[in-house]
């Protein structure tokens, strides 16, 4: 939620873009307008990588489950030979949905409960009772629609669009900054959904700036105050543009952690140098995700829109093998801390929705400590502006 | 709900539309668009004869019952003279709902509860006060707005569109199959309401084919397995176009009606052939109607749209007065059993709701076992391509 | 809710136009087509002068409340000088509302809760934190987007249009009527919101004839039967086009108000004529407002749309400071008729909400009755046929 604080950064560092200074948030029907989330999903959930939850969530061949992508069920699923595939969840006969439940475990295919008709785990169609006479009907044109899928720290990630860049090539600058952090490794310790009466991108502006930080989060406040840190990544980085942004904010004090308390028994994650240990690293990752490493955690949030006024956010705490292997391992001063902060945010971003649909909003001003915000909302105002 | 098996007729017999081997399922969108769900709410349910229910519903002079076809509210009345009225429910002054019971008996004239304007059982305008010197109006052209009605079988049919074809000339071949059966006099002895969170096609397609019997209703399957029986009436018939569709299932072993047992006291419905004995007789009557013969009962499906993704699902019972009337008369053992298979049905039909939503899909083929369903898309296609 | 009963006035008096005779009610389109509301709610509810409550309800400086127009939210605060002003009630800043309650009592500012812009009591940006590098950003052109308001008769009045005519210049007319009333004084003794499911006009139709009354209101037909009174104020004058229309209706008997019994204990407000201590006054306020004098109170409805088919109603009543302060003063006896009529109102203007939707409906004729019906008809009509 907070991201950095937006100091100017000292010559030689990256150098933050101006739009904060000059420019004017983005018109109300951005944040209301059917046509325009219609457009959003298309331009940018059915276009971009999208991380959807972690791999050892099916560890086995026949694991499998399913994800919402706006209106889309995409189901995931563990093959015999170990490969993680991702298919629409339909059936190609009569368009019924093929996986009912949220996930499940060792399944040896899928079978449409309409009428039978039978998919490998690799999503093949291995069985339509009575077609062999239906002409120009090649079954192997008829397994269920793929969906690009990759995998990378522990994450599985989509793309629903069949062609296009690999993880690596949009993403690749993002993920290089984690190299040294052994993310692949990493439990699941907690997590929580939130519904939200809010526009996708009144979230995101949220995460971009912790400009809100002091009158709406005096707990984090405390432990980081909102003017320190710096912002290192933008949407538009001088040589081009980049998919994602964000930031670093440091610990007053001797605090160690996002905790209630500032401190934590967990040790840092391996890999973490000094510097990063007395830092919280912010970022988002274009369109939907937040990638908030912490000394001895990480956190993502992953939010789809349901309405052009509402939200769902998924909502994830990951921590070393070793921590959460001990008898002690409690997660909840973390993950508390944190449902505080994210229902904080959540109450002003239902206010600025309500607000940004009056018929007198023409648009409001950034600070100076909006630089990521305004960054954002130029990109996306930029994508939307493009010729499809 | 199962239509029939779909066998090749043997020479002579009703030829099937190939539709089905070569054809595509309609485009998503007609399943989820709301236009296009009132471009056939105007085309189909407003053009077209439809059955609402029993003559003996109102059996005497001013007995009345309301019913809905998409948005409107039309009203049935059964006059002085003994006829029954179709008229839309609505006073001709303000609009005003002249009926608000669902349905009563014995009413002298509706009086419209906001200004009293007050027409009789025939729907004629009787009194409007404080209109003497109002110009041009004629008490004689300000009735009720008429809808036509006809009846047979029993059955009260309406039809919004206040000339065309009278309901023998529309559906005659579908009526004289059963000019042996005695259907005006059947009791009505059960039934239930359904609201079904699919589109009301993927519910007729769902009753066209039997394809589904066997993963879907193992009981309906153990009593007339799906292979057997026959289709003989089509859309497309060789001759032009016809208003209906169906066929025909056969018993296994010496099963005798459809009950949990698969065995009835019952005797046969008058008429019945012996042929039609050992059978279901499952007709499709264009929209909305499920017309399915038993040997010792009659049942009936009226599926009522009331949005692109939800219908209202009228089921109904009817029984010989004689087996009514008898001490013993109990109709649970087939309404039971159908209510299984009905909630058997709804479910998938849901499922393949949420499916063909999908921005993944294109259509599908239809099996060998689908000519009838493929015949009704086929028929629903070219209705909505016409010229208006 | 009634207005009068529109006997033909002797010459000399108000002619009043003849829509009624020769015209027919609106197209159903206009009760519940959304585009139509839109339209209505810029032309009437953003362009003309709408009460929204008594001065009092603020009395001391940082007073405030908030109230909705349409999808609106406006502030209504007293400053530091006892003025009384209006804003949109959305942050400068990112559009976040900055007033959450629906009232408060001594604020001393306007705090925005997402980043802290502060707004003085008079609407001027006092704070805006790290925003002094910014370019072009004059505090003095960022406070709270202003409403015009004035006041008159100890109620508030906004006005979303910045220019235009004045309270006075737009309703003066309506206005002079009630000089001789000390209508500035009154106290608030009650009232309700209601909801009812209703287009906005349909309630105002209702309001504009007492031909219902008979049918559906016999405790005020008892009281002030419908064929008394007359009608004094049209929206179509013989001078040109007015803002308001009404008239008046008289007690039967020695009847002396509007409650249960027909008789009070409250001496009639300063300043009643003798004659209109016979009479209730019953007037219509465009776009949306009732003004309802009785010969010891007043009572207002004001009518704000939430959708074409419903809308929600303040219903208030006023006594005299001198009956308010009564050890014994207990206007139930009032309040508990009018709900009684209220709710009998809106069962039938729900259910003309339900017809006028049909596809039948192609209007319908106006009785003797229905003067004022038809002359706000043909007003709204008209306005609506404007070019914008």
């Amino acid at each position: 939620m907070p991201a950095t604080a937006g100091a100017r950064p000292p010559d030689g560092a990256v150098r933050e873009p101006t739009f904060h200074l000059t420019g004017t948030t983005p018109a109300g029907r951005l944040y209301w307008d059917p046509d325009v989330l219609r457009t959003e999903l298309e331009r940018f959930y059915y276009r971009h990588w999208l991380c959807i939850g972690r791999e050892d969530r099916i560890p086995a061949p026949g694991d499998f489950f399913t994800t919402r992508v706006g209106p889309e069920s995409i189901l995931l699923v563990r093959d015999g030979k170990g490969r993680i595939g991702a298919f629409y969840n339909l059936c190609r006969h009569r368009g019924t949905r093929v996986a009912l439940e949220e996930g499940g475990r060792g399944a040896h295919s899928f079978v449409c409960p309409y009428h039978s008709w039978t998919y490998s785990l690799d999503g093949r169609l291995t069985g339509a009772p009575h077609t062999k006479t239906i002409e120009k009907f090649d079954r192997a044109e008829f397994g269920l629609w793929p969906v690009r899928v990759e995998t990378w720290g522990g994450f599985i990630w989509i793309n629903l669009e069949p062609k296009g860049p690999s993880l690596k090539e949009e993403l690749g600058t993002f993920l290089h900054r984690f190299d040294a952090t052994p993310l692949d490794g990493l439990k699941l310790g907690g997590g929580k959904i939130y519904e939200v009466e809010a526009n996708w991108k009144i979230i995101v502006e949220n995460f971009s700036e912790c400009y809100h930080c002091a009158p709406v989060h005096p707990s984090l406040n405390r432990l980081t105050p909102y003017m320190t840190g710096d912002n290192d990544a933008y949407f538009h980085e001088p040589g081009g543009r980049s998919l994602y942004s964000g930031g670093y904010m440091e610990f007053a004090k001797d605090y160690t952690s996002m905790t209630r308390t500032g401190y934590t028994k967990r040790p840092v994650l391996p890999g973490t140098t000094p510097e990063d240990s007395k830092r919280v690293r912010y970022y988002t990752v274009f369109p939907n995700m937040f990638f908030s490493l912490h000394p001895d955690f990480l956190m993502t949030h992953r939010v789809w829109p349901t309405s052009p006024s509402h939200c769902r956010i998924e909502n994830e705490f990951y921590f070393s093998p070793e921590a959460a292997a001990a008898p002690d391992f409690d997660p909840s001063d973390a993950i508390e801390l944190w449902d505080e902060i994210n229902l904080q945010d959540w109450r002003v971003c239902a206010l600025a929705q309500e607000g940004v649909a009056s018929r007198a909003w023409k648009g409001g001003r950034y600070s100076e400590q909006e630089a990521l915000t305004a960054d954002f909302d130029a990109f996306v105002t930029e994508e939307l502006a493009h010729k499809k």
